[in-house]
């Protein structure tokens, strides 16, 4: 009797906070996509927004404010990340990046997981940005995949979302879907 | 009769939001420095703590909050910035990026002035930070002067800044002035 | 009477040895232009190929070998550089690195001049590898110009470049045109 | 009967070729911890001097210069890769990113394998190069190690190489080791 592959735990964050967020819809897609057609891997979304930004002396006696706490303890128990990460500025948006700062405070609950990036923008599809991202994660030590990348270029017909920001994109779907079965099979080999 | 250069405007932004933050400690020692000994030059320190994270739901009609359009307005007013960077996690801290990108918003106000970068930190010195802040400069179309460079290894005997992040070494202070007449002479071409 | 502007003298370099080089043919179309319709400016082409190898054993009392030292007084002769830089594996190709280090040794002959950029290639256009340069520049005491960027897609239509690597598409020499005289207005800058 | 784990091949680059070069020596230690103290994996050290500058008018009907296609026959017989690179001007060394980048050539025979950077030098101790070399890495699809960094202030005493740059400093070997038990540890993860 083969023994099942444990079931892979994604937490999903996205750096943008816009209602109608491209980067929100890349995170709602992937998670329809991982409940329709991907055993063995479930994906959350966590909100950042609710992070007061880094503020050390907010800590006390190694505690941390309630919003950090929760999201700290979604970040521990999760196996992998998926981060949709819009560039601003030829790096990462502030609000993920706060994000990633509270969860690296000691002890920084982002070591050995994995990570996948995802980005929808315009200037060279958030390629710069997914590098500082990559490079921020090495001393969080985080585990990201390589292929297959995933810039999409927002704004080049044909559509990819519509006006709440909905993935509407075959292709584009395709293409998340193998990022994803990529992240999956990257994390079995982590947790083994 | 010679004409006299004209005086130069810097705006001063800290990355770390705590009361005792060593790289806020710099800005009160560059502040200082100027005006006890640099003719010419006026440092101007502005809070980004007020800022709320970037949204561009909050945005209307070419409008920005109140916080965000009087952060700009003094972006604006400068000749030259001083950024006091803290690196965490091998990049630049949330609350700077934050601001950074509030002002880049169209119409970018961050355009064709001049900049340098100061850091006090632990690990490499604030190093990588730096580096990706310059990165995200081109993008805003800063000019960054490139020497001396000042990467302060805050936690290295002796002692550079006191309980209240107050720095109090003078080889430390000799070296940020050295910085702030390059940061000058720099500006002073570029002002013509 | 007015005075003349000086006569910017800008020296060129390929990072692709291969004959028929996009990135070559990019400054072949840089000198053209500059000739046919840039007053004061000169761009000379600089061979790196005949360098060898960095390795600091074949520095002897100071001395260099004299391909190297044929290099460095043509790069010390200059005001400012213009880069022609492919991006091999999201960095800098190995041979512009080189020429790049070889003029770094003390005395490093690239201090306080400009510089520009553009890239002819495929995936994000160059983008990362400019990136790259860029830091290396901050070492080098290169003061690069931010705008406009040049990053071009040399394989989507239509066509750029003849079989012999000539650039043949109007709209991005023009786009050529402005970077160099960019390039120009910020070196009248920096030579005051 | 417990099974053995693979014995695993690393291949060790140096991207200085100077003849008493530190980064040289740390290979030296390496493959000697290797040898006298882990078990189940095996240092190769692969000399890139005799490599051309790449140039892809050499290649011809997919095939490469002898040298070139020697070096791609052993990276493509690793499972790892420790690469020893210098920084030079806040980047990867020359001679270490033309062998990189023919070993790219498709087919890439860099694909899925695993690699972790050790570095002597001065400034910061070869963490920006270290940075550029993991940028690079995630085109090639290699996998870094996060953990241990390894970042050696060469010129700080006590003196860490003898005069011929062997590795003499007993808690650096202890961290070399350390590091290598990690890569082998990440490898079996990814063999499997």
């Amino acid at each position: 009797m083969a023994t099942q592959p444990p079931v892979i735990k994604v937490v999903a964050l996205c750096g943008s906070l816009r209602k109608a967020s491209y980067n929100r819809g890349l995170i709602r897609a992937a998670t329809d996509i991982c409940k329709e057609s991907i055993n063995g891997m479930e994906i959350e979304y966590v909100d950042i927004s609710p992070l007061p930004f880094l503020n050390t002396d907010l800590e006390g006696d190694g505690t941390f404010p309630p919003e950090v706490e929760e999201f700290r303890q979604k970040i521990l128990g999760a196996d992998g990340v998926l981060f949709a990460a819009p560039e601003y500025n030829l790096s990462v948006a502030a609000p993920l990046k706060n994000a990633i700062d509270w969860a690296s405070r000691p002890p920084n609950v982002w070591a050995d997981k994995t990570a996948a990036i995802v980005s929808a923008g315009g200037y060279l599809g958030g390629g710069l940005g997914q590098f500082h991202l990559r490079q921020i994660g090495v001393f969080l030590d985080l585990h990201f995949i390589n292929k297959p990348e995933f810039f999409l270029h927002a704004f080049q017909p044909p559509a990819k979302f519509d006006v709440d920001g909905n993935l509407i994109h075959d292709a584009t779907k395709e293409k998340l879907k193998k990022l994803l079965l990529s992240l999956q099979k990257f994390t079995l080999r982590h947790l083994i």
